[in-house]
């Protein structure tokens, strides 16, 4: 279950030293030819989009789509370092042709970590050489690349799924800063079809749209964002089926980014219906579960419909509130925009009780005004995340 | 120093009963001859707009600004209480009528607390006699006004001024739910100048655009904000310094608001300068203000530029990140975008931390594009917080 499920693809994770307490800190990922095949990203839309993330624009455009894989590192997140930031991605790429073959544009790369700080550009040189020597196509490869992109993630996050006649793996890490339009958010997607970069480029817009921009944990954008998708060529073209199984492989790490959000402890469905249009149901979905209040009755298991309302009303200032009804677990606790808890039968509301106390919360939110609807995953806010992010050492 | 500190102002602040633990929540602010002078509020854009909001949104237009006083009560919020509370609402501005005379459409109703439970409409009749015997003009009737509509407020919030003919004085409560376009926030502002509807109404609106609207505390916006203006018309009309001096007592009573925020330790002053437009300084300020990991910074006394670069470039997405520089507490900390606090000084340094001991932090962000500068105020998220919001109970 990892980045190196499919056929065609190699990987490493090494401890370069950027961490500084060992920890694997350095991933490739890569075709196991040594060659050029397709390649295709999703990167932040921020301003202060890191060195690495421009460097890997830069790459991705002069290579048409054509790359041999992705170095990335974690510790330190080389954003906000100016000039020698920009100079030490690129060396990162310079390192890897040295090391492993074709053209600096052939690489991308991409960094997560603490941000504003100066790469430390020393440890890449030996690091490259390390990463090179450790390459494997086995499952262990994999997941030593997933452990090395961790930072205040508690565990490595790996997917897999099979199609018809083709294979697809993923691996990514999240923590915090994680919010629509991407997060710190590393992801590379993997897979033995046979794609061009237009399909590649396309399907991966598809489904990080409907799976890394649907989920909220503190609504903090990144500066380092992105998504890569690699594939070997080494199978046939695929069905239609390659993009659902492309998204059914993002949307379990997007879920499992959400489940390892920095000191949460639960994990929020929020399913918004009875849209009039897509796009109203999203706001809808994206104010409630990037609530402050909505993410602190989740941390204290209540299922708060007032503070779902509010929002809601905030999020469509012209919503009729006697058409939005709200379930908890199932469990309907405002009909008609009004209280509908006090009418729960004893059974029902023991079981509400109950239900609460699972990890995954499900709120639902018909807005009757329509037939669309929205998915939007959160976690809740815990006192682990205020104590993580309150200082940088 | 109350609402009662102008000519013309009478108040009182009684134990109605709707708290069920004895304390204040039922206020009543208005004049003190019993006639009806001039009024004027600002409401919540919320599309869950409580009764009371619904309520006096009508007697405002109704009345056309010529009204004789609010209610307000504190300890639910009768927000998300359909038919009943709309019927609760209306029968405490009918009481006002039976107790203190005058038309329905003369009196404001505000309230505050809980949303989504049945408003205890039983207190009403009671409680509305008691206040109506307890109405005085002297500072002490003001004070308890203040005192009934605290809700997590931790002091009493109020404020005055002189200016040059006339008085201002005011009373707030804040705590949690506070965000651009008002927040669980009601304000009554008083004055014993004489001003049109117009002027009432065009200064107010003025007055909140500058101070309510630029405060931040979760970025959550409530069902129930209000501001009301009363002008008791015993001076004569002012000059434009009446504008200057009801100014001043809102940004008063806005900093105590977010400076009793629900579980916060600091008040963080976001000073965007500039701007090529008013409007871009804005939603860089209010973007970083609101930023949950600001926020975590301002908890662990943390000058992190790099987390308020990282917001800027999510506010503006075009911005030339290298021609920014930011500021704490005076101390330049990045410049051109890029760390600068390395170079600073032993001492700078020293200073630099001894400040951010402060209980007032000033963050200066230049987006060096333009001339344009926005102040929005924050405050820090503590553990506190998250206890007072997780349950209703």
């Amino acid at each position: 279950m990892s980045v190196t499920f499919p056929e065609g693809i190699r990987a490493a994770g090494v401890a370069s030293g950027i961490k500084g307490d060992g920890a694997l800190d350095l991933a490739f990922v890569g075709f196991s030819d040594g060659g050029a095949h397709v390649g295709a990203a999703v990167f932040t839309k921020s301003a202060a989009a890191a060195a690495p993330v421009q460097v890997s624009r830069d790459h991705l455009r002069t290579s048409k789509g054509r790359i041999r894989g992705v170095v990335l590192s974690s510790g330190n997140a080389n954003a906000l370092t100016g000039g020698a930031g920009l100079d030490a991605a690129r060396l990162m790429t310079s390192l890897a042709v040295a090391n492993l073959g074709g053209e600096k544009s052939e690489y991308l790369v991409c960094s997560t970590g603490l941000i504003g700080i100066p790469f430390p550009i020393e440890r890449i040189e030996p690091g490259l050489a390390l990463l090179a020597a450790e390459l494997g196509t086995d499952p262990h490869a994999g997941e030593r690349a997933a452990h090395a992109i961790r930072t205040t993630d508690t565990f490595a996050k790996e997917a897999q799924a099979v199609g018809d006649g083709f294979r697809v793996g993923g691996m990514a890490k999240g923590a915090a800063m994680i919010a629509p339009n991407m997060a710190t958010m590393l992801c590379v997607l993997t897979t033995d079809a046979t794609l061009t970069p237009e399909r590649a480029q396309s399907a991966l817009g598809w489904v990080v749209d409907q799976t890394f921009n649907r989920i909220t944990i503190d609504g903090c954008t990144s500066t380092n964002d992105t998504v890569v998708l690699l594939a070997s060529e080494v199978g046939s073209e695929p069905g239609p089926d390659f993009e659902e199984s492309l998204l059914e492989v993002a949307a379990k790490l997007a879920y499992a980014i959400v489940s390892d959000a920095e000191g949460g402890s639960k994990v929020g469905r929020v399913r918004v219906s009875g849209g009039a249009t897509v796009s109203e149901a999203e706001t809808c979905a994206r104010r409630v579960a990037s609530s402050l209040l909505v993410k602190c009755s989740l941390l204290g298991s209540d299922p708060y419909w007032g503070r779902v309302l509010a929002e809601v009303g905030n999020a469509l200032p012209e919503a009729d509130m006697s058409a939005v009804s709200v379930a908890y677990q199932g469990i309907r606790v405002c009909e008609g925009g009004l209280d509908a808890s006090a009418r729960l039968s004893v059974a029902d509301r023991r079981r509400l009780d109950h239900r609460m106390q699972e990890r995954e919360i499900v709120i639902e939110i018909d807005l009757g005004r329509g037939s669309e609807s929205v998915e939007v995953l959160t976690a809740d806010i815990g006192h682990g995340y205020l104590e993580e992010n309150r200082g940088t050492s």
